[in-house]
């Protein structure tokens, strides 16, 4: 249980005219993620993984692991509303390799019971019958609509203490996060944005899995090498004011408008409805004030223009 | 524009004790329903629709297609979080020559634009490339997390005539129901529940789709029908008795309870994680109120033994 990559990035997926995945540039962007060091939690939140079918998203792992990323860098998200989509993208990650799963429970249904919820990742897990499987439970009640308890922790780490092997706090409730990491000794706590990466390992958790992540992966990795460190504070603080850039637009279109701009990549700007890509003149401004905090995405261009 | 059902039934879902779909039973259930005089509104959120895998919808759509219902009767819901799925629910719907779909927006991603909803829904409508498909919207902010507005509804209209046929407004705001009546003449609007049938129809509404439409379907086909007439009120009123005794449990499961316990068939009670079935005191307590009201459910032990 402690296989996981210490920061993770929800990888950003490009997409061709057609909105069909592109599954050769979403490779090149794994290379030049795993070139800075960053995991690969592929088909999370800023993944647009919600807008994938099931057999898109095991396409796009099938090519991740043909082109020799180390599985052992890949977190893919494989919770579903359905628990035959989640048995099915969970097998596929289990079987190759990955260092585990980042798993949102079912969320169309809402006010569900502790009880059914533990059913749902329970079935999943029996279903999938694989002690490989690791899994990250999906913590986002503002997204998902389904907020994960400490009583549904508790119930699924005692039932099953080899699968369950942490959680990803995208709740942004630190109190919530330093409450899971003393309950739980060994479970491993992630944060759900940089911005708590510094105060979640004060607490003594694991890292943070990231939006931003994806085009800042150099400074957060640092951040996670260096926390106890005389620099952490500033190291946390450098941090913020590339992310606060980002969260002035809608997050994943401005990801993906500063890959497509730095990565000299325009097609990279595209997402799926019911997303929007940033209108030009948004982009405009997004750009240049990264421009004037020096950012940069050094050697992604040369990375997504090799074949 | 003028082929759906005047009432429909989100169809339930009966699972096998492996949890996988009972299409045996789930095409004698819509014979019943279809004896009554019932439309079809499979793969409702009251089918647990969104807890089946792409896969299941298509083979349950076709098991209930080869039965010899008749697709007039029919109106799967297709919606889903990525435009792939949908587009293969709808062009199955459309190909079967279904009267319509009931389509829910993509439902992951909150806090999405205008722009990016109608830019799905036209994605969808685009790729199915199917002149037959009718498409009923469906308004259900409070557990879909997306609202509808008018300005999208009004939009959509506009550049799709002769597809964007009406909407199934399950938010429960009378209000916006009247709203939408006046503003989109030719529209077909539903109501989400027998509880508001009269007053929609009333405003010049078409219907309902409602969740006890699948436990007491003669008495809302009945009111469809009279609504016109001197005891228009008390039939209202009368489904007002039934329609709380099921509310009072979680709906689901508690019409499942009703199917098993009055179709004789046991099985019919399990629901799939993340639902939970009635626990035995909340059955026989629900069963208790329904006998007392002479509630029955007329000739489904029959329908339901016939292979």
């Amino acid at each position: 249980m402690t296989g996981f990559p210490q920061v993770m990035a929800p990888v950003l997926t490009p997409f061709r005219d057609d909105l069909s995945c592109d599954g050769r540039s979403f490779v090149q962007f794994c290379r030049w993620l795993a070139s800075k060091d960053m995991g690969l939690a592929i088909f999370g939140t800023n993944s647009e993984a919600n807008s994938l079918t099931v057999e898109e998203r095991l396409e796009l792992l099938a090519r991740v692991c043909e082109a020799g990323i180390a599985p052992s860098r890949l977190v893919p998200g494989t919770g579903a509303c359905a628990i035959g989509d989640s048995v099915r993208l969970s097998k596929a990650a289990a079987a190759a390799g990955c260092a585990g799963v980042l798993m949102l429970p079912p969320f169309y249904y809402k006010q569900v019971s502790d009880e059914g919820l533990f059913a749902a990742f329970a079935e999943v897990i029996e279903r999938v019958g694989d002690s490989r499987l690791k899994i990250l439970l999906y913590h986002i009640p503002q997204v998902s609509g389904i907020a994960l308890s400490h009583g549904l922790i508790e119930r699924l780490i005692k039932r099953y203490p080899d699968t369950i092997a942490g959680i990803k706090d995208s709740s942004g409730d630190l109190e919530f996060t330093r409450t899971t990491i003393k309950r739980f000794p060994g479970f491993q706590v992630y944060a759900g944005s940089d911005a708590l990466l510094l105060a979640t390992l004060q607490a003594g958790g694991a890292g943070c899995i990231s939006a931003t992540a994806n085009v800042n992966p150099a400074a957060i990795v640092r951040l996670r090498k260096e926390w106890q460190g005389a620099d952490a504070e500033a190291l946390q603080a450098g941090l913020a004011q590339i992310r606060k850039t980002f969260e002035a637009f809608p997050t994943i279109a401005a990801l993906k408008a500063a890959a497509a701009h730095f990565g000299q990549t325009p097609d990279f700007a595209r997402v799926r409805p019911p997303l929007t890509a940033l209108p030009q003149q948004n982009a405009r401004k997004l750009i240049t004030a990264l421009i004037d905090l020096d950012f940069e995405m050094d050697g992604l261009n040369d990375t997504l223009s090799r074949h």
